[in-house]
């Protein structure tokens, strides 16, 4: 069983609703040094040993990413590293 | 400015819909091999230098994260490394 990590985030210059809106829930409760942030998509699979990092990209392209706005990388978790 | 990371995963054994839906739409796609699938949030956060590891840990504890069913991770971002 292999496992893989999909970070998902929105291309620079993409508007990110979720961010602004926390970014000024963030300065509300009296956090003013906080900037930016941006809200993306972690996503943590699976896999038996038969998926390739081919059929990873396929799956970011068709489904777990938009390619449209959205950038992605994907990472292969080591065995005995922290998830 | 200081950029920050921080990983949001539910905590093991709480239930995952989205992730759950996305394994069976990968299954119907022709991805066997996935087994399970987690979706979590991936949050860059770009601070001023007044903002602490400790006022991060409280942002995740009252807004970022749900510590009732969710895990964290707070990353720092060093200079110069992929975001």
């Amino acid at each position: 069983m292999m496992r893989y990590e999909v970070y998902v985030t929105g291309k620079p210059g993409i508007f990110d609703p979720a961010g602004k809106t926390t970014a000024g829930a963030l300065s509300n409760l009296g956090y003013a040094g906080v900037a930016q942030v941006r809200i993306g998509k972690f996503i943590q699979l699976s896999c038996d040993d038969s998926v390739s990092l081919e059929q990873l990209t396929e799956m970011c392209e068709k489904l777990l990413a938009n390619p449209i706005i959205e950038d992605y990388r994907i990472e292969e978790v080591l065995e005995g590293a922290e998830g």
